[in-house]
């Protein structure tokens, strides 16, 4: 790591912050779920703020807390694409399913927003563990964990194969002898397996990036292969600096392991943030918040997460005793972390609703812009993380109180970039455009990658 | 029909313009096909000139000419979605198929950008019939006719009941009592056949117009059942005001027989447009445009699809015998229309390469703006159409033509609103909002279908 080093932030953006019942705060605004207005003003301020990347998670299903909850969203993909025609320099990350969509629509999908945006498309790959997904989509059962670890590998090459099969110099526009493209330039890519069959080529031209930045979230032993293999920005929840530094060093070896720069995968743990301009204007923040708690929601929510009727138990006593990591298929690292948290700390019911209702599983922290920038440096410094995701509680005025407080305080320390370098999301991050495989003569002079 | 109908105009675009070859044409600007620039200039003087809608075609493969012909395209829907974030007016429509999505996503992608647009959103409902689509998506073949048809109609009713399954006041916002969302206004669908097994419900409230418009273009039998049952703007190429005539007819009459009110269905046939100030100027853009013409381009996709080997007959001969269209799987109803076209007119090779470079099947017209105004308000008045969907030869200019000299002309004979008069795509167009289908209540007490 070199003295220059400086830290990646990425803005995880949703309609009202991601303190559970945020939504309920006296400045969110719940009725802007659905208009894009409210969306362009973060990211606005997000890119202003130069964030490296705005980020929208999914799921394909409602699930049943809506009545307490703002689980309402639009289609991230979509709004991405919004986002892209009227912002310049940010980055688009978008959360798609290996599991349940297909590979040509996905490579497309995300070909066409790296085209349209300038080279700015993240896909954030999952492979969707959650409960009932399946029955929206034709299916009896969800594939089994490592299954569907398996299909989202062949599934991300698959979609490498559709981005290169037009070699990045196969259009020609010569008007004058009547060719559009060269066609011996655009290769079927004829894949084959049990799971997949694809012919291609793909119906539009490589992506300015060569490929979109590939960002995942995979933190269960399937989950870190599979960002040492194909990752190139890690999404995690860690809750503390010894359990990120451990992370860190485990997923940079696998990745040295599969023949990899570790220089190429950035680790980007979440981090759920209250920010005041004093330390009890932030505390006075976060009591709100804990205020605006519906512990039937709370209670909802863990019990499905940690497989145990909290129900039957008392809010103020301790946490029932939770069944074996092994045994869980969906979102198993979780799981494992909040089982980690509360029997260290010896959590109450009560207190883990607190702690799950402000980071579900992320680390949360309320302080100033100093307390702030001082934890992030730590964790930056000290072999943690590449940068984080930022996670504010309460949105949009937590994304606004950190574009002003600790952007700031983190470019004065040298630990944040004050402009875009680059003009693609991978010239930002500092990844390297990837090699068409296709293109084997131009590989084998050592050729055009680097563009 | 009322003395004061209006027609209703819908701007095909694409990179380059409708002819075969128009990318070749000097004022063609083939560069652009890949950014959002082009197409946004193009949206917005469609929306100046007071367009209903823009609409954008799609296909799932590449197809072979690509060496002499500009079928490189963005994905539509995404470049939908980014003309919806810097337009106001203008209704968005594309297409996206019923025999390789699935219909919690289509449903989902068509809510998000009813939202997204304020209610301007509009699909073009397509079963794909074309070639060897199914070998980009893991399946040994197409469906066969009729099967994609019954599919597609299934599909149809399943997203309207996703887009159902929010009742219109299903969100709360209520802050004070923690109520997001009332969940007794969120239906699971439950929808289970051979076909397709969905348990929904949609994870986003019902679209502002209730539905996306739903365009149809199928004018085969089954096309034109699946239209009768489905469809409210239904697109079509007719060559003759007679044939225009029986179709609008024929269509009107399904509508009936379904019990559904044929003023909720608009016909409008596809016009192939060449516009000069001169008649003179019409005919040179016309000859130039015939001068960029390949004839081993127009060959190769006229054996395709009329499914002979036109490269073994010579160029001014006569078109050979063509096979029964019963035989015809993929895109029937274009096939018949093209061999009555040839049968009737007598056609050598060589002109139908001409005839079907500029129109691909529509109908083709160059002339004045009073001349194509005059053959537009014949068809218009003569109950041969609702309006049209204007495919300019070439483009961009093909459209500035348009909107600068034809526009007035038809505004001029009271033949084409001013603006627009309505928020929504459906106001626009005079359809109505649907009724939810769960909302009984509402719905027996003759309740709010109708905002």
């Amino acid at each position: 790591m070199g003295n220059n080093r400086q830290m990646i932030l990425n803005f995880f953006m949703n309609s009202t912050g991601f303190h559970e019942t945020a939504w309920r705060h006296p400045l969110a605004e719940p009725e802007g779920v659905t208009s894009l207005a409210l969306y362009k003003k973060m990211a606005l301020i997000a890119e202003q703020a130069k964030f490296h990347t705005v980020f929208l998670a999914d799921a394909y299903e409602l699930g049943e807390k809506v009545k307490h909850q703002a689980l309402s969203r639009l289609e991230p993909y979509t709004l991405l694409v919004a986002l892209a025609a009227v912002t310049e320099r940010i980055g688009l990350v978008a959360t798609v399913s290996t599991s349940y969509t297909e590979p040509f629509h996905t490579a497309r999908l995300f070909a066409s927003l790296d085209h349209l945006s300038g080279g700015r498309a993240g896909w954030n790959i999952v492979t969707t563990g959650i409960g009932n997904t399946h029955l929206n989509f034709s299916r009896e059962q969800n594939f089994e964990h490592t299954e569907r670890y398996n299909r989202a590998l062949e599934f991300v090459e698959l979609t490498t194969k559709l981005w290169d099969s037009w070699e990045d110099d196969a259009l020609l526009f010569n008007k004058a002898d009547g060719l559009y493209a060269d066609p011996d330039k655009i290769h079927a890519i004829k894949h084959k397996s049990d799971n997949f069959s694809v012919e291609g080529p793909l119906n539009l031209p490589r992506p300015p990036q060569g490929y979109p930045v590939l960002a995942q979230a995979g933190s269960s032993e399937d989950g870190k292969e599979l960002a040492a293999r194909t990752g190139e920005l890690i999404y995690t929840a860690q809750q503390t600096l010894k359990d990120a530094q451990t992370f860190y060093a485990d997923v940079k070896s696998r990745v040295a392991k599969y023949g990899r720069d570790p220089e190429e995968v950035k680790i980007v743990p979440g981090f759920s943030l209250i920010v005041g301009a004093t330390e009890a204007e932030a505390k006075e923040k976060e009591a709100e918040l804990r205020e605006s708690i519906i512990p039937e929601l709370g209670l909802k929510r863990l019990s499905s997460r940690l497989k145990v009727d909290l129900f039957s138990y008392p809010l103020d006593g301790p946490v029932p005793q939770l069944p074996d990591p092994a045994t869980i298929n969906e979102n198993r690292s979780r799981f494992e972390l909040m089982k980690n948290m509360i029997e260290s700390e010896q959590l109450t019911i009560r207190q883990l609703i607190e702690r799950a209702s402000g980071g579900n599983g992320h680390r949360t922290f309320a302080g100033t812009a100093v307390q702030v920038a001082d934890e992030m440096e730590e964790w930056f410094t000290k072999a943690a993380c590449d940068g984080f995701v930022i996670r504010p509680q309460q949105l949009p005025t937590g994304l606004e109180d950190f574009a002003r407080l600790v952007v700031p305080e983190l470019q004065r320390r040298g630990l944040f970039h004050t402009e875009y370098k680059g003009r693609t999301l991978r010239e930002n991050l500092g990844l390297s455009r990837p090699v068409n495989q296709f293109a084997r003569k131009t590989f084998e002079a050592g050729g055009i990658h680097q563009l």
